[in-house]
């Protein structure tokens, strides 16, 4: 395993100390380093909080900060974080005016998210749930309860986030967030496995002239393994199931991310979006918004995911906000 | 050899087309992709150019925006531009103010800036050069003009940038890349090799267990090479060649970046930064400005670099000023 760790016990946590020396934009609740919260939490603000496995970085605590979200129950590696640490966000973020619960669509994460919700109920404070289900690989369409969260929620908390900051009622920033999360489909490739630190071998083994379309961010079985196509070749099946999900018009407008998992180089990325951008040239479909780089990971795995979201008026203007945490800025232009 | 490319032999030119694509803040002058320049010259202020191989980014031409770099001249994976596109990159940015390269100590990169510079010079353009040399590991102490660049040209970069956007002369913005060059040193160590794609399998080979304290980006030998250690090892090693360089006295203050190399999962940045801040604790040095993520890579090479600037006044109020590039967004707080 090459990895720059001490014991794997204390990789999580030794993470965290290096993020809380770094960053004094982010402090914690309850006296537990694993509950991540803003250090600036804006009095009367709808609060947003998220959750889930580290080993994603920068999901999912990397989004907390001004104009995104405001705290981040943090897991050991691939593990959802538990339901106290998650009741412990929600108390020290709420201002009165609710949470909104925005996390990807797995089983550990939801059943300790719906525990905190009933705890921050007996305290009275109000909580909705949006949960991301981007990744159309892990089912077909009208089985999208089946499908796992992955790198889309990005758009999601961006567009909530923004709506949370112009001081919108917890209903609505919940709706709006539910609208991002609607419209928003994301396909992933894996070209190699991470390696989970506690484990310390790859959690899965691929061919060294071997792709698999659709593998999820803990190597989740794909839908395909074959060989390694060219790239534009690969952002055409790609982009296909994208379009297959939505009803894409010329005139439309997107936002997309191009994401990579962990060990692809950032020149790739750049030669997947050229064709990402050629193939909604094509159609006469207009990119608003475009993010390239790392934004959802899967350790050091090689691979790549594209992320769609299809604007409308609200969401190109919300996604269009500024937001600023220590691991991602927006200032637009 | 696993990469989203398409012919090798487009590498560069793929992802470039992916960049002006993506980001209408460049553009390219004299009509050669490789001739990044920003979109937003700013009338009468001292142009500061780059330039080096491909490869690295967000190492050379991110760095291309508000408050940093006016230019960067593009290559091929790990080879030198054009003399002609480093004049031409220069002609373009040039406001009657002078130019300024910024650049690493690879010969090269020397021959063609300064063959750029001539150039500049018959049309009446006054150039200064700065050798970017802050790789302690390629030379002993006295030889400092062997010594490679690497990610620590990020922070002159950054000091410069800051100079030239507040409108000193090419001799003040000089004086100060100089000084930034002088007080920054770096220590890298890779765990594993990266790809060139027009060759196609990896430039070294290490073992599974090895790491390699010292080694350059482009896979140049190293100092010494050895099991891999824990992490907090490795940063007590790096550190002690960082401290043995400068003299540092408790109450003193430092810029650091802790850079990944492309395979390294931004987690094991933090980790590494954990110890750094340690170490700088035990001696009573503050933090004043930290950047942790991928700065300067070898393309998916395995590894990390952690670079440090012995601020004095002068590089810390710069180094702390806004800058704004389509890869690299400094908000300070």
């Amino acid at each position: 395993m090459k990895k720059f760790l001490n014991d794997p016990v204390d990789f999580v946590d030794e993470m965290l100390e290096g993020i809380y020396r770094a960053h004094p934009q982010v402090t914690y609740a309850a006296g537990d380093k694993r509950c991540l919260v803003t250090a600036n939490v804006k009095p009367g603000k709808v609060g947003i909080a998220t959750g889930g496995g580290s080993g994603h970085l920068p999901l999912f605590l990397g989004y907390v900060g001004d104009g995104m979200l405001d705290g981040a129950a943090v897991g050991g590696v691939f593990q959802s974080p538990s339901a106290e640490q998650m009741y412990q966000v929600t108390k020290h973020i709420d201002q009165g005016a609710g949470v909104l619960y925005i996390y990807g669509n797995y089983s550990g994460d939801i059943i300790n998210f719906d525990m905190a919700a009933e705890l921050a109920d007996l305290d009275g404070i109000q909580v909705k749930q949006v949960v991301g289900n981007d990744d159309v690989a892990s089912s077909v369409v009208g089985e999208e309860h089946k499908r796992r969260g992955v790198a889309g929620i990005f758009f999601v908390y961006k567009a909530a986030g923004a709506a949370a900051a112009e001081g919108l009622s917890l209903d609505e920033v919940a709706r709006i967030a539910d609208k991002a999360r609607l419209r928003t489909r994301t396909m992933g490739v894996a070209l190699s496995s991470c390696v989970v630190p506690e484990i310390g071998h790859a959690t899965f083994s691929i061919g060294e002239d071997e792709m698999e379309i659709g593998m999820g961010i803990h190597g989740e079985p794909g839908i395909s393994r074959t060989k390694l196509a060219p790239a534009d070749a690969v952002v055409d099946e790609m982009m296909a199931r994208i379009f297959a999900e939505q009803d894409y018009k010329a005139g439309d407008s997107v936002a997309v991310l191009v994401n990579g998992l962990g060990g692809t180089p950032l020149e790739e990325l750049y030669i997947l979006f050229r064709r990402v951008g050629q193939l909604l040239d094509e159609r006469s479909v207009t990119v608003k918004h475009v993010w390239i780089g790392e934004f959802a990971t899967s350790m050091e795995m090689a691979g790549a995911s594209i992320s769609v979201t299809h604007l409308d008026e609200e969401l190109d203007r919300l996604i269009g906000k500024p937001a600023g945490t220590p691991f991602f800025q927006h200032v637009p232009a």
